[in-house]
């Protein structure tokens, strides 16, 4: 077929306003059966119906290969279902962009792949080898997916590191140190001041040779507000040229994505490699924004990239998905240090689809990718992440009191957080706001940067602050939150009993209190913007602050009033009562918590920090807690959130359906509207079908046995409908507008000097998916939700009445909870 | 209704052979509501098939409760979906014994009560109080079963633990001391000879007065043995008379039921106290067993026991297996003091329907378990098992060698063991073996506690053997496992390099071969006996002797040949390179791996038995070999061999359907079989509808228009039929065998002196789920897995053409992989 006619074929798509008007766009598992008529199509070279819908994108390199790729999937490999002595059809079981995929299909096309090639191993040692190098590949693509997301994760950290550091100055022992590594390799150094060395020196001496003084502390701010500036300038400009994907979280995407969603480049090596290096930048930049979100996101990148070395996950959208999965569970994996906690955040939070045996090549993965961090070691402390601490003063019962208020300040604050962002993310979209983002992103860095220079907490790396509020004050520390009265005053070893406040605690508490404040105004600006931005350290470091202060005020209560009877059965004076840290990590969990709505991943993500059985009852408490409390304000957490701000189509499955509505008072046609379009199996002429085509936008047409009868054939895509007939008209001798299309598995014999028929069993779609119309809807939600349909017919005592699609499930449940149904835009 | 006419019925019920065919016995969410009384089918004797115990089992009051706790699961808000003025029917929505449930009906059922709960919350304070208690029911019901599944944990513990110990002697310092607590306890004890106090007197102690000698040995020997018969025949005697549903681990049946499968009383109260009892008592008889499995039976029961104190949960079968599926997490828990490890393999091992609402229960329940059993601290070491370790020294690359065999010994034990289990338990079933299983148990006992005596590893019960194999020997030991030479001759502290081994260490590697030998055999005719048995320990046992004597054999090797090219880069003379206690825990993840196939479960159990992240790797790489090469030798666990043993209709969620046959394959009726039995929708009478209930044996009938058109209108369900005739012909006036039965919304006008209409459509389903003739079978398997069904309709184009129930399902599965299709017993 001449590229011109598919150039008429997409033209002809568009003016029909398939590709404006989503109405529906079905994929099912058609041609299971194929038929006598199967031959007509042997010499029908590959329709190229080019993926037509990417016209109006600028064709990257990289998203052009992506394409490709994605187009690949369908090609060769789509038709397996019929005939294996026939040609397939090309361009038939591919997707367009922003289109659902039927998992259904899928799946039924890997286990025909598997039974293929099972089959085959039979016949030669060669084939047998390859059947066993498929049952493996899956476990070589995961041990690929830990390695290289555990390396790409080491970089960021190092490099992130690095340029934290060059913001206040630069090591001139060798420039690639950051400020820590040139201090250690310094000789010159006490270790009561390891952090002032020779060789680190700020920009202020390097600039102006001095570091004391109101000019040099000027110098310095502005060097920090400069290069905090450069940074999100760049991270923001490289986003927007390169690869617009690259900004966010990516976690809202990529749980839409493995719900069966199709977004072009999202997990392309563009978006990789730009998010991979805006990340750092964006980190770097002293923007209230970590590194975790964007890994899991980066790990996916890797995962998608990876596949294309995979006949076996090319090919299939829905075998790529059980690998993007664990590639989730890598990627949280490495953010903190947490493979089990990994698997359990891509079980609970990402994943849509997880059988067990992905559960499994999801553990391996993630701890790959641990180890390969590990032994990267980008903390210089055999830690995978800055904040991993260890415990071990016991907690008592009394405690869970100010634990569950931290869970309540979680609760409240995670509440918050969501309405305001949404609110401002709303505000983006639908003003002017949304459409300079560089100068938005300029500005609030440049607040961030002016605000957090003075306020040492602030001007930490927020890894950093929380590293410190996690941390119990031990002998040594030489930390203004350690500055307690009677510091050297105890013969107990490292382990220290409950002392007074001395002035830096005081001081650290104040300062803490503003970093606060502003930690959590600048975070609801700053989550959504065109850079790449994760939640969970922010999220974090908010229920540290507040949790430390809490912790330091109860330790001092515990203190001055160890007689009081609330303390007096278990806190004798100059005992250790309270460890203030652990308040911080408990307020940390419950902020998270409140945020994200995690539960399990997040007590065991917590619990994989602390390396302690010990603590998971404060943490489950005030994680709990948490939940309850903004579960009570709200029910969505923000990644669902932002889904539903972007309308995507996603089918929660932690929802249950929970209205009395049936199958017909969602189905379309809805009373009073025209009836179902419809084809029949014998009686319709090739241009009765391309009228049909033409005046409908709908992408695929129930067939019927007759108009009058209404009896349930089959269901076929308007896509196929018109690669078929197209081939034909070209292909097929004397196929002409008044040509007949059947069906039918024979058709009858014609009287001579008729036009010759066209058989078309072959891309009908013969068990598509049947509910009654008193169905309830919650029975039709589950189906959907649980087989991964698109769409649905409805049929009463035997006779089609309606369809159902995804897009109208998803109207009809917003519409339900009191939301605009419109806001679903894609199908 | 009266008693005489449910004697009539079943009577009825009987001659029609509905009892003992079951053809298919389906229940749809229909029959919102129904007619006459659920007493009707109580008396009608269970079929009793192979696990029919029932029979000759005295009617306990406890069973009989439990009976009529399932029975009670329809009451009262079967109803919803009609009309609510309408009466319910008592019996419609519930199930027989040996049925399966049909989980949407049960779902739909859970949402309409919420549904109803939540309208009435806004109506009255005390209406929201419910509904806010209801809310949190499921919360307090977990803390209830962590609570009562940890108490007897410890119970069981310290009981099996005393018990173990009576076989050898008794304290006269107090008889309900135990050897360990009786030498605490002691003054008169160096630290040397811990176990040897004067408190302590073995029996021939106590008879001869003497402990030297041939005589004195024999004594103890014979009252060794004694006490094993004695206890051996309480268990079996108890399990026999008072709860035949105790013996045996459970987990078969418990995934079973937890699929949707009803078994009454087996998760009853006397199920609970017997199994109690029986576990300790089989425990420290000596048998080759362990009390993992068991106590996930009795956490199970636990949890259904609590259930009943909970209308929510009481009276729905699909939410009440939500939470056996978070019990037996808690009951893992308790075995192995492992709360993410228990979650896990709740999930990956014995749940079919595992929401993630349940998971974070689940975790709760598990918490609770553990810190109860924590708090009563039956080993008086704070750990909640006996074999806890915690190891220090790393492991390197290059002993991923002996890792791997440990996990192909593993997969071949598993294969191996899984074979000749079955292959006995089969003849036990077929022949007269399984008639006599007191006889059996005695004789077993007799055989292992006569072989178990002499030799020091086989005496001490299985748990303290494993945790003597785990143990990595330190300065103190004392034990032959650790008499190395040079044995004090040592600068470093507790940590110990690689030594020679010495005589006792040589003597105890041929004991410890030996014990492996007789574990190997004795477990073989052990599992599936008559009384409570767990596997989990003696498979562990097989391992971690295995792992012992090759860790002890790679640890001379590396001692005297640490020149070799493969020890030399790493491993110097007088280094601590290889530690015997890993392999062990190795050996015993493999063996424990081969034999049930649990992957992530198992790595995170170990790891929560280490508490290292550390050996995660060693852990599942021999994890992961010895489930491969299992799964090559044979592709079922030994839970699901037992399952398929039994017939239970067990739908396997792991493993995919992949053959090509079609839904037209495997329905019913066949070719040349007489046609589908249907009812018409306005045309039968009441006389037609009673022949056809005699005259077949189906327990449902689709309703259609008409005969000729054979389109669908909805099913009916024979139980419903049969109890709304009875009822109509009892109460309606003059409803004779002449009237008209209408399945129809609204019956036409009648002529005078016919006789009144008998409108049936409240019994109606009217959303059955129908595919297609020509829908694959692997897609029609998805559907019944997925979303729990009992039956299916099959169509063609739009008429109805037969039927498909989950036993065809479960038998065409059976024949495709060429095994007897009639195994599957049950429907």
């Amino acid at each position: 077929m001449a590229m011109w006619q598919v150039g008429t074929f997409s033209k002809r798509l568009k003016r029909s306003g398939a590709m404006d008007n989503r109405g529906f766009q079905q994929g099912s598992f058609n041609n299971f059966r194929s038929s006598s008529s199967d031959e007509d199509l042997m010499d029908i070279p590959g329709t190229a119906m080019d993926f037509s819908m990417r016209d109006d994108v600028p064709p990257l390199d990289g998203e052009m290969e992506e394409d490709k790729s994605y187009n690949g999937g369908g090609l060769g490999s789509s038709n397996r279902m019929m005939d294996f002595l026939e040609e397939p059809i090309p361009g038939v079981g591919t997707y367009d962009d922003f289109n659902t995929i039927d998992w259904v299909r899928e799946k039924s096309r890997d286990r025909d792949r598997h039974r293929e090639i099972t089959n085959k191993s039979k016949e030669s040692t060669w084939a047998l080898i390859h059947s066993v190098s498929d049952a493996f590949s899956g476990w070589l693509l995961m041990l690929l997916i830990g390695l290289l997301s555990g390396s790409l994760a080491g970089l960021i950290d190092i490099s992130a590191h690095w340029m934290t550091d060059l913001k206040e100055g630069i090591c001139t022992g060798g420039l690639w140190f950051n400020h820590e590594h040139c201090c250690w390799n310094s000789k010159n150094v006490t270790f009561e001041e390891k952090d002032k060395c020779p060789e680190w020196n700020s920009w202020s001496q390097l600039l102006i040779s001095t570091d004391e003084g109101a000019f040099a502390y000027i110098v310095n701010y502005f060097m920090y507000v400069l290069w905090a500036l450069l940074f999100a300038f760049l991270a923001v400009s490289l986003v927007k040229v390169f690869a617009p994907y690259a900004c966010g979280s990516g976690i809202p995407e990529i749980k839409t994505i493995l719900s069966g969603f199709i977004i072009r480049g999202y997990l392309g090596k563009w978006t990789l490699i730009i998010k991979t290096i805006t990340l750092v930048l964006a980190v770097s930049s002293g923007l209230s924004l970590g590194k975790e979100g964007p890994l899991v996101h980066v790990a996916c990148c890797c995962g998608n990239i990876l596949c294309h070395c995979f006949n076996k996950y090319r090919k299939n959208e829905a075998k790529r998905r059980e690998v993007l999965s664990a590639a989730a569970a890598a990627g949280v994996s490495v953010a903190f240090g947490a493979p089990i906690g990994g698997v359990l955040f891509s079980l609970e939070e990402v994943s849509y689809y997880f059988p067990l045996k992905t559960l499994w090549r999801s553990f391996f993965a993630a701890l790959v990718a641990a180890f390969t961090l590990r032994s990267i070691n980008p903390f210089g402390n055999s830690r995978l992440v800055l904040f991993y601490v260890e415990f071990h003063t016991p907690w008592h019962l009394f405690e869970l009191v100010p634990f569950i208020l931290l869970g309540i300040f979680g609760g409240l604050w995670g509440a918050l957080f969501i309405r305001t962002n949404i609110a401002w993310c709303r505000k983006r979209k639908t003003t002017q706001l949304g459409k300079y983002p560089v100068i938005e992103v300029l500005v609030v860095t440049a607040i961030t940067a002016i605000l957090a220079f003075p306020n040492e907490y602030t001007r930490m790396s927020t890894s950093e602050l929380i590293s410190e509020l996690f941390n119990d004050c031990g002998l040594l520390d030489s930390s203004q939150l350690c500055d307690y009265e009677n510091r050297f005053n105890t013969s107990k070893g490292d382990e220290l009993p409950d002392r007074p406040a001395g002035v830096g605690v005081y001081r650290a508490m104040w300062q803490l209190a503003l970093t606060l404040i502003m930690k959590i105004v600048i975070t609801i600006f700053t989550f959504g913007m065109k850079v790449p931005s994760g939640l969970f350290i922010p999220s974090m470091a908010v229920g540290a602050i507040a949790g430390r202060l809490l912790g330091v005020g109860m330790e001092q209560l515990a203190y001055y009033h160890h007689d009081w009877a609330i303390f007096n059965s278990w806190c004798s004076q100059g005992a250790d009562c309270i460890t203030p840290g652990l308040y911080a990590m408990v307020g940390a969990a419950a902020c998270l918590g409140g945020v994200t709505r995690m539960t399990v991943s997040l007590v065991v993500i917590m619990f994989e920090l602390t390396g302690g059985l010990e603590y998971i009852v404060p943490l489950m408490a005030a994680a709990m807690t948490s939940k309850w409390v903004a579960d009570a304000l709200g029910r969505e957490g923000i990644y669902d959130a932002h889904i539903r701000l972007n309308g995507y189509p996603f089918l929660e499955a932690k929802e249950e359906f929970a209205h009395k509505t049936l199958a017909m008072d969602v189905m379309k046609p809805r009373r009073n509207d025209p009836l179902l379009t419809v084809l029949t199996q014998d009686s319709m002429t090739v241009e009765d079908v391309e009228t049909i085509i033409t005046e409908t936008t709908y992408s695929g047409f129930p067939v019927v046995v007759s108009r009058e009868s209404q009896r349930l054939v089959g269901f076929v895509l308007r896509r196929d409908l018109i690669i078929s007939i197209e081939n034909a008209r070209k292909k097929q001798d004397g196929v002409v507008s008044t040509s007949i299309i059947y069906f039918t598995e024979h058709s009858p014999p014609m009287p001579p000097y008729t036009p010759p028929t066209l058989k078309l069993r072959n891309i009908l779609d013969l068990s598509p998916f049947t509910v009654t119309d008193l169905t309830p809807m919650e029975i039709v939600v589950d189906i959907f939700r649980k087989l991964g349909l698109r769409q649905c017919l409805v049929t009463h005592n035997g006779r089609l009445l309606g369809i159902i699609t995804k897009k109208d499930v998803l109207k009809h449940i917003a519409q339900m909870a009191n939301q605009d149904p419109d806001s679903i835009l894609f199908n």
